[in-house]
This record gives C-alpha cells, sequence and structure tokens, in this order.
C-alpha cells in the first residue's frame, strides 16, 4: 500500500474512554506510515502536515464516552485525537487549497492528516506574526474571547470584568479585550507567577491566586467592592457560586466553559442561582463557532494591535508530538502558563 | 388622637422573623385604630380602604432576616406585612389621585393604610372587569407573564414551551400567552386538579404532575421529545437541573422564581448549568417592575383578550383579612388553585 511517498507518521492514540482526571497513560504514541498524496479519486480532500497542536479544555469531554455529545463527539479509542492545529497543504484535490498553503482548524494528532471535506480550515493569509498564534490569539481562542466578550457581553468603559483562568488561552486576552474599551478588570489564576503576568504583563488592573484565598467571595468583595458588570466564565462550581453573589443589577455572564467541572464524576451543585432573578443577571453560553462567520472583521482588530504591541499573548509550548499527552493532561492541573500548545514540525 | 373619623383597623402583623416553611402563627391580627383623613400637612399622601390583597411567592424572601436583600427589604416584626393589592381612595393630598379613585399596588396587609409618596399605585381606569383582576391577570403577575415571555424570550409560532408552577398567579398566562403566539406549551403542577385545569381551562397541549414522576427528566423527555426552546422558571432545583438535560440549541430560560427553594436553609445545587455552553442556552432573570412602562401596551393586548374570553383566569379566594396568614402561607405548600387573593372588603 505504501508507495514511494510513504513517509512514517506518529500519531497520538486515545487508548480508552477517560474517567476522572486524564493521565499520559490514557494516550499512547504509535507510529504508522502514510503516502504524502491525496489519494487518486478522493475528491475535496487534502493532505496536511501539521506544524502546530492546540490542547484545549473542551477536549476533556471527548475523551469521555459521551452518551448525548453535546457540542462535540467522542474521540474514538485506537484512533487519533483530533483538535485545533496549524498546518501545511502538501497535496490537495479541493479547488479552494493548493500546495503550500497555510491553514488552521480541525485537524487530527499526528504528523500528517488527510482530511476529507475540510470545512473548518480558514487559510492563513497573513503570516508576519508566529504561526503559532493561529492556534491561540488568532485561531479559536481568539474568536472565543472576542465572542464572549465583545458579542455577548456588551463591555462599555468603566464596567467592572472579571475573568477567571484568566492567564490561559482565553482569559488573557479577555482581559486585554476589556481593557481596550476601558473597563476595569480582575483576573484570578492559580499560582504566583500566573498572577504576576496578569498584572504585569497583561495589564489586568489586579488579580488574585484563588488557590491562597479560603473564601473566594471575601476575595471577590476585596477586588470588587461596587460588584461584578460582566463574569467571564471559564471554571464553574464554587467560583460560580462565588461571582453571583457579588454580580451588579444587569450583569452579564459568558459561559465559556467550567473546567473545574469536567474531571469531577458528579459536577457541583451550584446554589446562588436565585441571586439571578433580584439582579436581572443575564447567564448565556456560546461556541467560538458561533463567531467564524466574524473571523474577517476580528482579524482586523486583532491583527494591528498585536503588530503594534497592544495586544500580547503567552504561550507555553510543547516540543514534539511525543510531548502531547503530558501537555494535554496537564491543563487539567494548571501546569501551563499562557496558551498550551505542542510543535510538531517548525515548517 | 382618633378623631371623628376614627374607625377600628385590623392588620396583619409579622411575629418575627421566618426561618424554613412560614406558620400561620408567624403573623397575628391585631386591631387598631386610623383616622380616614390624610393628616393636615401631609403632601402627596393617600389614605387608602384596601379591597384586595395579592398573595405571591416573593414574599417568602421578606419574611426572612435580610442581609443583604436582593431587590426587596425585610419586613418588620411588629409592623404589618406589606404587598400588591386593590384599593380606593377615601382621601387624598396628591394631585394625581383624588378620593373614590380605584388603585393597584403596593399597600399593607391591614383594612386602611396611609400611604405617602404613592409611586408604586397605578390609576385602575377600566372596571368592566372583575376588580381583583388587578391582582393578578391585570396586575403585577400579568406584567411578569408578559415581560418574561414575549419581552425576555422572544416565543415563535411552533417553538417548544415548558412552564413549572404553571396554574399558579402566573403560570396560567404564561401558558395562554405562548398559545396566542402558535407555541407548543407543556405546564406541570401539583395535584390532579391543577393538571386537569392546565389541559381543560387554559389549553395547554400537555401536562404532568411533577409530584407523580419519580423522574423529572423522564418526564420532560416524554412531554418533549423535541427538547424545550423557552423553559418559564419558576421552582428552581431539580427541576431546573432536568430542563436543562433536555433544552435545545439556543433555548431561553427566563428566570422568574424558585418556589421550591424559598424555604430551605440552603438553596439545592443546580449541577448541569454545563448544559448552557454547548446548546448557547441563555438563562435571564427579571422582575414586573422592569416592565411597568409597557402597562399601557400591555392592556391593549390583555384586556379585549379578557372581554373575547381568549384568555381566561383562575383565582383562589380567601375571604376577609383574618384568612390573609393561611392564604399566604398556603401558596408554599401548593393549597391554591390558581391566583391567591384575599378580599378584605368588597368596596
Amino acid at each position: 500500500m505504501a508507495g514511494e511517498e510513504a513517509v512514517s507518521n506518529k500519531q497520538v492514540i486515545l487508548s480508552d474512554y477517560v474517567t476522572g482526571f486524564p493521565k499520559e497513560s490514557d494516550m499512547k504514541i504509535i507510529t504508522g506510515s502514510i503516502n504524502l498524496k491525496v489519494p487518486e479519486g478522493s475528491k475535496d480532500t487534502l493532505l496536511l502536515k501539521n506544524l502546530y497542536l492546540s490542547c484545549d479544555p473542551y477536549m476533556r469531554g471527548r475523551m469521555s464516552k459521551l452518551d448525548k455529545p453535546s457540542f462535540v463527539a467522542s474521540f474514538n479509542p485506537g484512533e487519533p485525537l483530533s483538535g485545533y492545529g496549524v498546518s501545511k497543504v502538501l497535496d490537495s484535490t479541493h479547488p479552494n487549497y493548493k500546495k503550500d498553503d497555510l491553514v488552521w482548524g480541525l485537524t487530527s494528532w499526528e504528523e500528517y492528516s488527510l482530511i476529507q471535506s475540510p470545512q473548518l480550515l480558514i487559510k492563513i493569509l497573513d503570516t508576519n506574526v508566529p504561526l503559532s498564534y493561529y492556534t491561540g490569539i488568532l485561531g479559536m481562542p481568539g474568536l472565543t474571547a472576542y465572542g464572549g466578550l465583545y458579542e455577548l457581553s456588551s463591555p462599555k468603559k468603566g464596567e467592572y470584568v472579571y475573568v477567571s483562568a484568566a492567564s490561559g488561552a482565553v482569559g488573557q486576552l479577555v482581559g486585554q479585550f476589556a481593557k481596550l474599551v476601558g473597563c476595569h478588570v480582575v483576573g484570578s489564576a492559580g499560582s504566583k507567577e500566573k498572577v504576576d503576568l496578569l498584572k504585569n504583563k497583561f495589564g489586568f488592573d489586579d488579580a488574585f491566586n484563588y488557590k491562597e484565598e479560603p473564601d473566594l467571595d471575601a476575595a471577590l468583595k476585596r477586588c470588587f467592592p461596587e460588584g461584578i458588570d460582566i463574569y467571564f466564565e471559564n471554571v464553574g462550581g464554587k467560583m460560580l457560586d462565588a461571582v453571583l453573589l457579588n454580580m451588579r443589577i444587569r450583569g452579564r455572564i459568558a459561559v465559556c466553559g467550567m473546567i473545574s467541572q469536567y474531571n469531577l464524576e458528579k459536577p457541583e451543585g451550584v446554589h446562588n442561582l436565585m441571586q439571578v432573578v433580584g439582579k436581572r443577571i443575564r447567564m448565556e453560553g456560546f461556541l467560538a463557532g458561533d463567531f467564524y462567520h466574524q473571523y474577517p472583521k476580528f482579524l482586523e482588530l486583532v491583527m494591528p494591535a498585536i503588530k503594534e504591541g497592544k495586544l500580547v499573548y503567552v504561550e507555553d509550548i510543547a516540543e514534539g508530538l511525543e510531548k502531547a499527552p503530558s501537555a494535554l493532561v496537564g491543563i487539567f492541573t494548571g501546569q501551563n502558563v499562557g496558551k498550551q500548545l505542542v510543535v510538531v514540525a517548525r515548517e
């Protein structure tokens, strides 16, 4: 089967469905082989060389056996994981893509991927930025921060914005986006190093280490004596309960994710939802995919800001596909500092 | 002090702050006296004869000692309760009100009330309906149903609408309002009699007795095989958890109240909030007061519908102020069938 162009193809395989916290041993590295040509007769198909792979919290859901998938299906044990990445087109039978195009979007956790009907791949036009940014600030996490903050939460100058998991792929951008419109921004994260980043690198007005706060309600009252107008929700559970007590009238909660809950057998109960009534709070969930049609508008805002140094982005880069399992596992215990990604190859 | 016009004035007094389920003995009836004239020199003041008093679930919060009142303050032990009612003006030094005007809005639980700065009283212009309706379908509960359904939830023809506490003051209207725009409407209530009302009197497409459903998720799946587009939330707790599992993409939850939680020392935890993300659910709290400015528009819709028999309203009427404590207590155990109110006097 392997012809002239066949090369070895390292892959990260899901060994079996995961319960609780994922472990490195839930995945394994295997080496197959792949022909670097799209098979004859395959229409609208791409052969990609994967350069950067993104480790994202939502992937935890796909590692479980989902009876009723909400917005993503389970990974298949024995097959490579899939996720967002930056890739180079090596061969194409799709009219919109040609050899050497760079793309970002859904690919597989392997060196080379054959992608049919590439509906979720966007061509990279501007390469005067680190290519890895298309897994983060210029990719799905960027659109997530943009949509959840600007579109759902309509921040106004002077409003009080709180971001949890604030040094992560999305949080660091939410805070910076909120500062661009003149909000007062406070973030929380899980280490002194991350809190320092928030204050000194990302320009948050204040930040705290939630692991050192015995009383989250008290921490929020200290940071937000006037209360919170906008909460960008990344963690859920006890944090959400404490936030509800500190929301202001007509506050908005953009629900991006609840990473503190993903590895629990049963999610924690949230007790303070009655706050929603008297304060007329709006809680709204969203997915980055809801904002893909706004990607060109998003780039017009973000690209100049990056080049002028008005937006910065911190990445935590694991070198080599072999490091992908530990990198992915690490985001659920907060090992990463900034956006976690894996370099498979540098072009 | 009592002059020529002094009469006895029966009052319902809060004995002390309440914990857990309220009991009749948490209130007591006393008889004072009152002069039926506004005291000389009191500007913008009304002397009201109270005709109908409204028993509403939100009043439970006011019976507790609230450290941080959300949208209402605690009642004061030793003083009469206050709440919505229909009253007749006996005397007025306010330029907008004159003797014999009928009004609805905030008054006190007593035969006669002296009201200063009556900001929350609306003049009744149309008396060709039962006056008691101004405690319900034409009053605060009516505006609540209208605002929460039409303004917050934007129902469209063919959408699936679920209402809990559906035979109550607000729920019976929400269901009928949703039918007016062509929705498929299912309600739940706590007795066979109430379920029959929903199906046979209010025109709901289906209804179930939640007390006879061991598995609320299964009951909702049976009634909503396609899922729920709009949930009008009156009860909270386990019901909300089950509803979250059954919401559709871009579903809306109008959070009116959570009566199942008001008498608990600690509210139940809600575990399924992560559903909000993948399904992009919007949960939003609201108060009737947010829609007072729309009252004339509301009347234009509702008044003809009542007169043409397109909207019906079921009231549970307790006769006499002495019955007010048991009537109020009864709504927290579901004793009432329809909107609970108390007749103090019939003009």
